[in-house]
């Protein structure tokens, strides 16, 4: 059994962790740390998470003891103690958006504060794309939850250079807006709603962009929505294909996907005519990715569904947790999604 | 007072006819017909419609007698009754898609069946762009949910001819599914969920298409989705700049709207960085416009939210009716959204 | 045109206010105030009242000038301000809990706080019990959430004084916890939930008791729960016969509704067997009431359905501004309920 | 590996039973039988039960080669079936409600049918109160989903006789309505709603009375209602207290409880304060029993919390399954709760 560490774990996807890990057969959480929540039982909480003896501690980084530490921190927060992590020998995987730039300028720039630590280098924890990188890696930089289902269904058109323009529409539920309660999460006004927000400039558009740019000179732009949902991201791609590409058929972009992810064990591509639906990913790791059409304006239309706080976010850490311990990869992450 | 007829009330649009037309000052609903509810009393249907005395008929259209007749009737069926209700002498508001397209070779390609009514044209019953067209009709065809806001939302861009491209990603309410169970409405298929449907042949898409593309080569695509949310429709709207006005800013595309519905009652412009929602509109006949962002890729977003039974179908009938009686358009029409 | 002020007008009632006395043909708001809004329009709070040219102001009491003023002020703050808006002529509508205690011990016991004004005495402003003395009275207290869907659901059986134990179980709206937000209204904590709270003492419990209570020795139990619903109350009464009526019929119980209600424009009795619903009153002042049946154990099931803001709070305390004016009561409240 | 077949593996019991079964280290499903899918692959139906190879088969009882069948069957269809299951040898865990009855007479009153198998008896499986028996039974009779969450949280008032009534009021997600739609499931009927139904007379109520009323004299009624929420039964029981024990403390009744369910790992009782949600249940197989509360009128409030489909139907089904097996209670359901 290896020792997990969960710093900062008071808020959703601390709880994904505990929840995921609890069943997880190589590993146990030995520590969970919180300023705030110092002394408390885990269950005051987490509610669901009762009769594991753990209370959160506030404690300082270098007295954490762990194999796998992973950093449930804000935005700011993590590359202040994660140099002090990675010194205490653990493996670290992050949850902010601190280690997820090639170029910390552009961190700079999208976040809107210097970066502290440009010695650490993460490995950008898509495992379907960096599988080989994050093996080696000690700190390993989780992705934005937008940035995993956007990614995943775009990817396979960027690298055969298909397209010159990206439309990456993604509907959020409101569990991506996190724990604290504010007027953006006020139940009246979310239900029967939708809300728009950051409409043409939204953090994560540069971490897409990072991606799915690389290749290419696609123009990459994203629009998000809260919808009165509590778990999930549905991302509806609307791509432009290139000129000389016009007369692709959808059965030959559907070989792309095929050959980009027919082995990975948490990606699914959904049949003809099959719409992919958060209810069939909800509460599990798994990406389900179907669309596969072409109109007349030489629009391709692609969809992914994924869980925000699993493979957007607390489940996609485990998965590289398991990668960095030479782990099998699906190790705890099994279970299949709440449907209906 | 003025005598209406609602054809085809069984619905959730002839509920909304009912609903509204009660307090209109002007017009009173003499005979609402049906012919699977023959003889029921209209509340054992529309629980709210109580103490009217109102009771479905089955009726000949020739049989009717009223001062104007809407047909909340399916596609199809509008245009078999329809040249037969003109011919009492009735001004007539058609809700279904039978009389919305200039080329109904259009209409046939897109609805899948013959169109059997070539003679009688109707207006296209967007008020805010066919008002005086709509004054002289003795038929007008109401425009579909989707086109009225996707419309809306984007015709400035185009009147004034600044883009080249247009994608409309629509977020609806279940009740734009209508009152018949199925799958699709089962309530654990929507909660919870988002159901992108059509994603690139939605038959509003003609209707959109009709209405936007006449001024020039501007490609324009939908994509429409089902929310869980019971009213109201969310449009974002993903425009491209042409080459030429990249260097456009968003006052001065403001100003255009301005310009375009300033006198509009039923238009309202949300303040910069306001985001319109659903909840403002929610079962009045407003429609709010907002947005106003470009990004650097040179998209334009445009926002804009109705309620798909008021403005969408039942409010937008009345508002026509109010014009070809000549009455003042917001004549019973002034209720505001149900907020929150 | 009366003149109409609202002392509070921030929150969700002082907007439901606004939004029906927009179309009341006899009134005009001509203040609204609010502290913390000091100098804001109206819209930035309330985003579906537009264009009225309406703008907060902190005001002192004794300023106000209007002939009905509503204070829509929280408990405790009304007893402080009403004295003097009473002084300065005008007729004012309660609506905290302030003064709907015949003996303000009781108040005193259950909101936590000494009353400070037992000077004046309010109306009990529900309309159907008590609008004798609403017509004379210069001050009323308009009634709680629930207490107006339980007492309306229970009234005639303890009038007639056929039950020794109710037990009222309703299912509330999250927009009666108000626009504050916190963890009690955190989306993520609501959707898909049901949550009991305050199940044995909450303080509607001792309203629902004085207007129930006073015939008999009956026993009013109350519990209530927040549901995934934006407005509404659901009350289930379950109401359990004296032993020398247990061979009451539903039949009988009914028409002791009807003698009680037949009269009146708010409240609709159901048909047997029809399920009163939340839908038929959303967004109106309508009062559904159905259930009539009695099982096995000599319970009778009664059921009402209001819409929390509207007769639970702004439409009632119109309906009482309409009495204490000399208005006919239903004035600007006829809009039926937004169904579906 | 024991094999498994699920007999009606069509609806939501079965998608359930398939879901949780693949994480079981235990068991393999190896069969799963339809009439009307007959040879299609499993995820068409459930979509997110993807790369099994699992189809459906339309097969004779006695075919069927498992070492525990599931019937996921209708009542009626169950007790046609399960005498020819038996005699393949095979354990039978029945999730329908015709072998739930120790009189077979209360099922036909109910239940409104010919009971046709009154040779083969089930346990009851509720394991918490009939561990024993299950253990020796070759068939087992899942208990109804309202009856699980109304009966475990009495349980201990009646076993105790403390109380003289009980008034249980339950909110069910709409999920147990089933996998087919119709009015009552249909989105805009649910959504911001509360659907109260069989208010007086649920076919559940005799079961809830057959375990509650053994004890003694206690009048036990229950009303259901469907809410907007996918999963869960959230259920509140209102018990009045016998004139005798009026004296007792909620501190009493807390210790009867852990007395009772100290050692049930699947049951785990609130704080003192604490109210148990659906969303610390959601998916999993734990039972949430809170409230502990006694008002004024004598009346005890108890609060449970379980998901209708898994301890209410599925999960709870699998549970029986692990006891006839002889296997350790909890295993494949060690899952906790999706929160939020």
């Amino acid at each position: 059994m290896k020792n997990v560490a969960i710093v900062g774990a008071s808020g959703y996807t601390g709880g994904e962790l505990l929840r995921m890990l609890s069943v997880h057969p190589e590993v146990e959480v030995t520590e969970i740390t919180s300023r705030k929540l110092d002394g408390q039982p885990v269950h005051k909480t987490h509610p669901h998470i009762r009769d594991t003896g753990l209370v959160f501690k506030d404690k300082k980084p270098s007295d954490i003891d762990a194999d796998v530490i992973f950093t449930a921190t804000p935005h700011g927060a993590s590359m202040k103690i994660v140099p002090e992590l990675l010194e205490t020998g653990a493996k670290v995987v992050d949850l902010s958006g601190d280690y997820r730039y090639r170029n910390t300028e552009v961190y700079e720039k999208w976040y809107g504060m210097k970066h502290t630590d440009k010695k650490n280098k993460g490995a950008f924890g898509l495992p379907e794309l960096y599988r080989d990188e994050i093996e080696k890696a000690n700190l390993v930089s989780n992705p934005g939850c937008f940035p995993t289902g956007a990614i995943l269904s775009s990817y396979p058109l960027v690298k055969n250079d298909l397209v010159e323009k990206i439309v990456i529409d993604s509907k959020s539920g409101v569990s991506g807006a996190g724990v604290t309660p504010s007027g953006t999460t006020h139940y009246p006004n979310i239900a029967d709603n939708v809300n728009p927000y950051k409409i043409s400039a939204h953090r994560h558009t540069s971490e897409i962009q990072q991606e799915l740019h690389g290749f290419d000179d696609v123009k990459v732009s994203f629009t998000p929505h809260l919808v009165p949902v509590n778990r999930g991201i549905q991302t509806t791609s609307h791509s432009f294909l290139k000129e000389e590409h016009l007369d692709i058929t959808p059965d030959e972009i559907r070989s792309l996907y095929e050959e980009e992810y027919g082995d990975e064990y948490f990606i699914k591509l959904m049949d003809e005519g099959e719409i992919p639906h958060l209810s069939s990913v909800r509460g599990s790791n798994f990406v389900h990715i179907g669309g596969f059409e072409i109109d007349e304006t030489g629009r391709i239309v692609m969809l992914s569904c994924i869980d925000n706080l699993v493979k957007g976010a607390s489940g996609q850490a485990i998965q590289n947790m398991n990668i960095v311990l030479g782990l099998k990869e699906q190790l705890g992450l099994q279970h299949l999604g709440i449907y209906p």
